[in-house]
């Protein structure tokens, strides 16, 4: 299989102001194309660093992508850079020139001499039109090597990815890699590592697991390398059968899909709609409800009730029940989601209401202590989760949670 | 001033399946601490790649931080790695089995022969309790190098990350970083450059200055390097404020703090609630709002209004006003802002709607036209947004736009 190194240039991410996503969808793209990533390496704004950044590069792996330092201005000295280690000068490119006039045909007022640097590229390279920005897709071929360098704006570089690949395969993208993922709940690392070992260790050398916990889940992913695509396909798709059955009580999907996506299929499947009432998460269940394409056909709003008034007035929780019980407690969950469902006319709703920290716990009910459920014209079912300290990890756990929780109850009808 | 590498360790990162946001956290408490962030790699659970990434980091800065590979599990095979590297072997160590016993006292099904690997330890490193997790962070010398081993987990990384201060700073921790950022809005990048060039051409060498744009929002960093802090500090503000004078017409603030930060400052100052209604935007305004500790003070609930019959009955905008205008539309997002504002009984709300994407867009309404509405007590303003095609993009953009727009109002007092 064909290897790649990413290499990320910006200050920004070496001082930590700016979380480096792009090599994370580079990654994964070039995994779907049989390409796998060798390293990821950030390096500074500096001609130095990027220089010997792309040696090191060429010398372990065929194809080098970089990305950022490109923008016109003056912290951006990729281009020169580029020049000197490809021994070659800038020269005026007319239909980057184009692109760029095109772009900014309703903004004159961005066009200036900065602007204009754009349009200058090294001479001996092969430009890709960047059709989602100003700033070209430059490749570049020495000692049978192949070095593209995009911008680092992350749609632009999305972009880029799509439009190096028909190029990228007229140099022969070869192997075959595939991935096959188990999502897992309910069972710690560990006593999941020993339960499966004996089929793990039974793996042949070109097949490897990882163990990818996140938000009280795991996933389990299998990759697999070969040079054959269908015996590959018929060999994952054995292995991960037996190790279905192995997870098979814990078991909550069979693709690295995120929960929202598989309650939005389930809930389409059904013709049936979904709100929430959240207090502790705080919208997060509605984000993720809404945030595919397409989600307005389930998906009809929500009510954040994080004041305690907002429960009563809006959602109709009994103020008895706030005063004897307190917000994070059984009763309030409970009426926060009929109320909610009964508000927004759906067929489910889910709600939330917890101490997500740091302050706020007590003796009895700690940081942490989280109560959700999901309402539907079964019933209504609760839960109490009893999570972690950290606020941000808490949200975003009791939102996974309260997902598998109406996924199970959408698998029950 | 010192200088340092960041090895990140995990198949994950390099198939795409996990953003790294470690090494962003990493390198901002470096940074904080007067360290500079050389470069970044990212390598997999391989020994051999392991060992050269430290062979090459321990070339090049005085002191390598690992994350990662440290689990219970079969794919972790960093400790192996370091014994190898550091030629020594695993002891049993008796402060890390109490701690792992400690954490895992009521949870004993955690316990097991793969738990138990995590109290065996290089027999020759430094052993910092890991109090956050059941991995112990590693401390291990040579050369007059420093090179440490902690968990790739997040909240224990970031415990390992202040546990390991006063042991470096008995090693030393040298030299004097400082940054200044100011926050800008309205100017397109390259005319900002040559607006501020005269200014930025005549920083000394030490004083460098980034662009980081973001969401229609610029960023503009100014870093220093100095010994003398006290020194530093005059020059930076000196700096600072001649900077602020080229942009004031277009800047938001002058510190490196989210705009929901800002506002919710504001608020608390005006001893003022807020509320939010929001149709594209989906609950991520809601979202920012309550995302810190404390926030229940400002912050009361939202709701988020995704189909338009919400849009009637719970916010109260007039149905004839929908068919006609459209939900995208002046008259419904200012209903909707005035609709949150009786509703939650707050003293500012804000509203947002507008075709986020992909699909729903007319030639009347693109994709991407946005219409935001702030209501308070002095009437409802409003603005209509022409954003791009991204559906996350437009997302996110409208909110810290509904935030911007918030926050002038709250300067306007």
């Amino acid at each position: 299989m064909e290897k790649a190194t990413i290499i990320t240039i910006g200050d920004e991410l070496l001082i930590g102001q700016v979380v480096d996503t792009n090599s994370a969808y580079m990654a994964q793209v070039l995994n779907s194309w049989g390409i796998s990533v060798q390293s990821i390496l950030t390096v500074h704004d500096d001609a130095e660093q990027i220089q010997s950044a792309l040696q090191e590069a060429m010398a372990e792996t065929d194809l080098v992508l970089l990305t950022g330092g490109l923008g016109p201005t003056k912290d951006d000295i990729t281009k020169a850079t580029l020049c000197r280690f490809f021994d070659t000068y800038l020269v005026e490119n007319q239909e980057v020139k184009e692109n760029v006039l095109r772009l900014y045909k309703d903004r004159p007022e961005v066009l200036n001499r900065l602007t204009e640097t754009q349009w200058q590229v090294p001479q001996n390279c092969t430009i890709i039109q960047n059709k989602a920005g100003s700033a070209p897709i430059m490749l570049f071929r020495k000692d049978g090597k192949i070095v593209v360098s995009m911008p680092g704006v992350p749609h632009e570089m999305e972009y880029a990815m799509s439009a190096i690949l028909p190029v990228l395969q007229n140099y022969g993208v070869a192997g075959e890699i595939q991935h096959k993922t188990l999502i897992v709940h309910g069972l710690p690392e560990s006593a999941l590592a020993i339960r499966i070992e004996h089929w793990e260790d039974a793996l042949p050398p070109h097949l490897h697991l990882a163990y990818l916990p996140k938000n009280g889940f795991i996933r389990l992913r299998l990759s697999g390398y070969a040079e054959d695509k269908a015996a590959l396909e018929a060999e994952m798709q054995k292995q991960i059968s037996a190790l279905s059955e192995l997870v098979n009580d814990c078991l909550i999907a069979t693709e690295d899909q995120p929960l929202e996506v598989l309650v939005g299929r389930k809930l389409l499947e059904r013709n049936a709609t979904v709100s929430t009432a959240e207090s502790c998460t705080g919208g997060k269940v509605a984000v993720l409800l809404n945030k595919h394409a397409g989600s307005s056909a389930f998906y009809m709003g929500s009510v954040v009730a994080y004041d305690n008034r907002v429960k009563a007035v809006v959602l109709g929780v009994c103020e008895a029940d706030l005063d004897r019980y307190g917000a994070v407690s059984e009763p309030v969950v409970r009426q926060m989601a009929q109320g909610a469902r009964r508000l927004l006319h759906t067929d489910y709703a889910v709600a939330t209401s917890g101490v997500a920290g740091p302050g706020g716990g007590t003796e009895e009910k700690p940081v942490g202590t989280v109560w959700i459920a999901v309402a539907s014209d079964k019933g209504t079912k609760t839960k109490c989760l009893h999570l972690g300290k950290q606020r941000e990890q808490n949200t975003d756990r009791t939102a996974q949670e309260v997902l598998l929780m109406l996924l199970e109850e959408l698998d029950n009808r």
